[in-house]
């Protein structure tokens, strides 16, 4: 797919043109911008590139992980069911547009009566598509007595544990509905998230907001594995768009899990996870390695030189005692500990400023998609809670769970399942 | 300049290799790094590459304006002279190591002895320079009694005034020492802050920092203008690198300025702006451009086509009312309305979560490099401040002014004409 500029579509829009015959086109809203793909969302772009929209799972879960993120968590203020559906709607089309870098609406910027607010902000009027995903997410709480789906919440929706070292901050967590922008170019991510937020002035409203600046996996074995915060490369072993059936295993929701409306959905776990790097900084290499399990250079397990080899935890070393520690992070969190659970995990680094206290506010905002929050990362998080020695240097300040529904058809929307 | 990646200076690095011969390659603490250029700064290169650290001024003022920034202001936490010398050495030679994408000392991250914390955090290890360039400011808050500097302190170092619409939060402001980290990659940037940060433990704590996702201003003309999040193209009239005359005039301190330790320095404006972007997105076209002074598409002056036509403030319509707006922000803050005052403006986007209010936290932070900030900033500020009607949709919560000295020899270091 070539780059298309915002400035060549909104041209392209403002003259009426209809946008046939570009190949990867298909239609939003009577035009035609993106055509559903059936491995929508698993294929590499460039760097600047459209991602498909349209899809049988939603995009930005298995798209290769982009560079930048714009979380955000919002509380439905409106009591209607038809006010929320046409906010989805609109929601959907305006996200279809905006992946291809396109306005939030025709000719939204500068286009319209000049006598009426934009219906675009504008301040991506000039930037390529930038692999934009959005990802929309329903929390428990949308399952109220508001919109009548009281009996449609999924029992994996039920609110996660506190775990024993959380120290959750009530405005990190929650939200009734939660979008995640993904782009490699940040200003293309807040600009979609403004956008739709502004879309549902009067009807939603911000909870919670976060920017994440370096991702911290790979989800395609297209991507090389980046470091987080504490220095070390994260998620090696993280599942991969390139193994759908190890995805089927592991992240969306099949018939058999139900309820129906959020088969080919999966769950998004949320985790604001505050990095004590000060701290961290003074522990010393080996002690860093010895409590990952992994060499902070290359990468490799203890004991290896690739970053690929797989972990042998059963390995002992000439005076019998574990290769990769008893402690090690790695263990704690293997399939082989947990009776093979594995997560997509999608997470940011970020730092928010300063805490007041002389140091950096800096972190992980670990994000993971799950068949079952409560079978694979409730058990997992036990296990590191209690167990892990990184627990010193870390601290959970938020928390959050979403049921992300399938992907959407051209004539379909965000959440269309579930409101049928 | 070719490309070079962290992990193959880590290498050469390690086996202790001489990394003479690279052309564009000079001395960083006995090694052979890169080398002191008459253009350092003003010469773009591609968004991978090394921005030469050493030159008659600091990088980061008039380099090709990079993506992203990490911006950060610290108390000074010792009262000895001789350990804040000390550590300035420390981060010169650090800075222009991690300028061509070395850590932060030779083998910082993994090449040291195990049992030690490693003297490189890590998270930059696989990452090329990214543009990064790190450019160092001192407070007025540093002159007092402590390090014996009192009768150094510059007359133009004399605090800001408080301006009629600021709303300022003292958290948010001040500082005795200042670092911009500005570079294509964020991760880069944060990862520079951080080293400095760390190597000043017990010397230096955070009082506040900021990151930028998008830069507002270009400082070239090789460089496209970005937009603000009002939408609109941003610093179309700045100064650019490329005219050295101006730059002499408006940006760099001389002789005649004084004192004699800020000859080729120039003083930093730092302002973190609050943006009321909802109360803005309800403002119509007309209304939104003809309070700037300028089409939201193109840039162009009201009137005109072309982005970069020269504004003229005296056009009038056939019904003779101004062409541009008698409060317009383009005529408030043309050189014309101020006795031809101009800024070297290198701001930068953010998004800092929610305010607790249901919106997003965005604004922008505005960076401004000046001869004078009292000539220069200082009238500017005054008409805005009590005549844009763009103050009703912002609000200044965060200032600052810091001296920067001039840029650094091979053997000098950061501060080193003020602490001679």
């Amino acid at each position: 797919m070539t780059q298309i500029s915002r400035r060549r579509l909104l041209g392209l829009a403002g003259a009426g043109a209809a946008l046939a015959g570009a190949g990867a086109v298909g239609g939003v809203a009577g035009q035609r911008l993106l055509a559903p793909d059936p491995f929508a969302g698993t294929v590499a772009v460039a760097p600047g590139q459209a991602v498909p929209f349209y899809g049988a799972h939603q995009a930005g879960i298995v798209t290769p992980a982009q560079d930048r993120m714009h979380f955000v968590a919002l509380d439905v203020r409106t009591d209607s069911r038809d006010e929320l559906v046409e906010l989805l709607r609109a929601w959907t089309h305006a996200s279809a547009r905006m992946s291809v870098g396109a306005e939030a609406t025709p000719g939204g910027a500068t286009g319209g009566v000049p006598e009426a607010p934009p219906s675009d902000t504008g301040e991506a009027l000039d930037l390529p598509p930038s692999a934009l995903t959005l990802t929309i997410g329903f929390g428990a709480s949308l399952f109220d007595h508001r919109f009548g789906l009281a009996d449609r919440r999924p029992a994996a929706l039920a609110d996660l544990p506190l775990f024993p070292a959380d120290d959750l901050d009530p405005a990190r967590c929650g939200g009734d509905l939660a979008i995640q922008a993904c782009a490699n170019d940040p200003q293309v991510a807040v600009h979609a998230v403004r956008n739709l937020i502004r879309m549902g002035a009067g009807a939603v409203s911000v909870r919670w907001s976060q920017l994440g600046f370096g991702r911290t996996s790979s989800t395609s074995v297209t991507q090389s594995t980046p470091r987080n915060l504490f220095g070390f490369k994260d998620g090696t072993n993280n599942l991969k768009a390139e193994d759908p059936a190890l995805l089927g295993d592991h992240v969306w929701v099949a018939a058999e899990d139900g309820p129906s409306w959020m088969v080919g959905g999966t769950y998004l776990v949320a985790r604001r996870i505050r990095m004590h790097i000060e701290v961290w900084d003074r522990t010393s290499l080996v002690e860093q390695e010895t409590l990952i399990g992994r060499r902070k250079g290359s990468g490799a397990p203890i004991g290896e030189v690739d970053e690929f080899t797989e972990v042998d935890l059963a390995a002992r070393t000439t005076d019998g005692s574990p290769v990769i520690d008893s402690a090690a992070h790695i263990r704690l969190a293997s399939p082989d500990s947990l009776d093979g659970v594995r997560l997509l995990r999608r997470g940011y680094n970020f730092t928010d400023g300063s805490d007041g206290l002389g140091h950096l506010e800096a972190g992980l905002f670990f994000l993971a998609f799950v068949r079952d929050a409560h079978r694979q990362f409730v058990p997992m998080q036990q296990a590191l809670s209690t167990k892990d020695v990184m627990m010193e240097y870390i601290e959970h300040t938020g928390s959050a769970l979403f049921a992300c529904p399938p992907g959407v058809t051209e004539d379909g929307f965000w959440g269309g399942t579930l409101f049928a």
